[in-house]
This record gives structure tokens, sequence and C-alpha cells, in this order.
């Protein structure tokens, strides 16, 4: 993300999930289609994307970033042919204190 | 929804389900922060909102218009004193098969 | 449930929202599945289902009779021979009021 | 988990994940409770719990033992004073391939 490091103030970040069910894909192996999504997130400089094993882990500056992304992910699979997508978006938004991934991480370990 | 009785096309209906937590209210009964989100979202004409007891179910013609409504309703919280949302939205977009609320509660009856 | 209905102590109850997703199904049209699992739901007298446009909402006095009849759900759809399924299970658990899908429902109305 | 390094068969592995939010907590901070549900987890030898930024993973063999789990970790929340508690838990149960939350993760980089 541009001018994140090396910045005296960073700013709020928001923090979100992402996930992606292709449904009536004949096989188990979904994970191109995950990967389809995944690539169209990180095309997205306004955020910042983390895959994690149940889900993609977003941080940004704003919802409407956030929503743009996922709009262009959840798109992504039905031009590869899928006819039903199931998305799932949890976001929290905390504004009284700055939060990033990593320090959400750290401050449980 | 306007022009969605009486037509003879309805087109694709997305079904969305949202769901809003308070983070930092004092008091567990946070009813009159889901009720604020709920009201933000029957505001918005493009979308249909249906509460349930787990969370409110939505549909629209596109996402972009469920995205609209929901960044609407998960702010409106921020404007009550809230300092920290949970919001989560979960889409069932079918674009094979037109689907609406009923339709789909009526498949499982 | 028994002795829910004509008793003056109802209890505190816990509500819960479930959904199942089985992957790798050839068509999208997964209603055969999620009915089946609708119908191991059903069959557990300890708690009480509503089958949702997203979701079944979930009643029951305690987490382990949700949990032991959620298993059940899931794990009927392998006998259908669907090899992968994702299930997901958002519990509301409220110590200091009691609470139905009725009156969480209606308090939003 | 015991015997799972160094095996030559390590069985079919359920990747989950596990969210917890308390409610009522006057102050946006939750972290104590979620660490607290955390502990918990990581007290169960029967699964694998992993935090992130957005929840925990949980790997297990059999969903018995993630809702145990899940079970202690959601109740260690109200032996803190906390009235009402949100936990969610999402499963992902494939039965014709080995996954470990590894395995899933590295599939996506």
């Amino acid at each position: 993300m541009p001018g994140r490091e090396g910045d005296t103030k960073v700013g709020k970040m928001i923090i979100a999930e992402f996930s992606i069910i292709p449904i009536g894909t004949k096989t188990t192996a979904v994970g191109k289609y995950v990967q389809a999504a995944l690539k169209e997130l990180e095309k997205q400089s306004s955020i910042r994307a983390k895959p994690e094993a149940m889900g993609t882990i977003i941080e940004a500056e704003n919802l409407g970033d956030i929503f743009k992304a996922v709009e262009k992910a959840h798109n992504s699979l039905f031009g590869l042919g899928i006819k039903r997508v199931v998305t799932e978006i949890k976001i929290d938004d905390r504004r009284d204190k700055e939060a990033t991934i990593e320090s959400k991480t750290q401050a449980l370990q």
C-alpha cells in the first residue's frame, strides 16, 4: 500500500476477512477459483490482501475500497464459468485505535 | 422495490444476509443499534430488507446496491457513538436461475 | 421441545444460525442436500429448527444440544456422496435475559 | 497433537475457523476476552489452534473434538463476567484428500 511504511501517521485501518465458495464445480478442488479471486484482490492497490487457511484477510483505509475489491473478486468467478458463488465478508472497523493485520494478530500472542 | 410486483420479468436477484454487532456498549441490549442499521437498509429503495432472528436478509438486483446499503447501515452506528463495529455480509449470487427470499425459503419447506 | 409450552418458566434459550454448503456437486441446485441436513436437525427433539432464506435458525437450551444436532446434519451429506462440506454456525448466547427466535425477531419490528 | 509428526499416516484433518465476540464490554478493547478463549482452545490436546487477525484456525481429526474445544472457549467468557457472547465456527471438512492449515494456505501462494 503506497506510503504505509515509513510514514509517521498511518491512519485507521479497517480489517476484514473475505471468503468465496463456487457452487456446482463437479470437483471438490476449488483452489483455482479461490486463486482467481485472490489475484483480483491483489490487483487492487487500495487494499492489502493476506491469504489464510480459511479466508483472505484484507486491510484498507475505507469500506468502499474493500467492497470495490470484493466485488471484482466475486465477479471474476462468473468469468470462469461458475454459475453460483457464495461470498462472505466480515468487517472489523475500529475508529478509536489504529489497527493492522499484524497488530491484531500480535495482540493475541 | 420499484417495478418488482406485477412485472412479467423480475430478473435475477442476489440474496444476502447482513448482521451487525456494536462492540463496547456497556449493555448487552444492542437492539437500538441493530434497529438503526436496519432503518438505514430500509431507506434504500434499490434493495429489499427482511429482518430475521440472526440477521437481515437482503434482496437486490446487483452487488453494488447491496454494498451501498450495507455501508450506510454500518456507518450509522458510528453516528450513535459506537467506536467499533463488526459487520458481516454473506452473498448468495446465482446467475442461472431466478431466486427471491420467498423462493429460497419455500424450497426448504 | 419437552416442557417448553405451557410452562411458566421457559429458561434461557440459545439462538444459533446454521448453514451448510456441499462442494463438488456438478449442479448449482443444492436444495436436496440442504433439505437432508434440515431433516436431521428436525429429528432432534432437543432443539427447534426454523429454515430461512440464508440458513436455519436453531433454538436450544444448551450448546451441547446444538452441536450434537449440527454434527448429525453435517455428517448426513457425506452419506449422500458429497466429499466436501462447509458448515457454519453462529451462536448468540445471552445469559441475562430470556430470548427466543420470535422475541429476537419481534424486537426489530 | 499426539502422533501427528513422524507418522506415515496422518489421516484426514478438518480445518475450522473460530471467532468470538463478547457483547456489553464497556470498552472496545476485547483482547483479554479473546485471549481467554484462545487459552482454552490451546489447552485441548485433541486440536491444534493458530490465531489469525480475524479468528483462530483450528485443525482436528474430528468434529466432536472441535465442538468440545469451542464449547470450553465459548463458556470461558461467562466466567469472566460477560453476559452475552457471539461465537462463530466455520468448518471445512474434506474427506477425499488430506489437508492441514499449512497445505491449505500454501496452495494459495
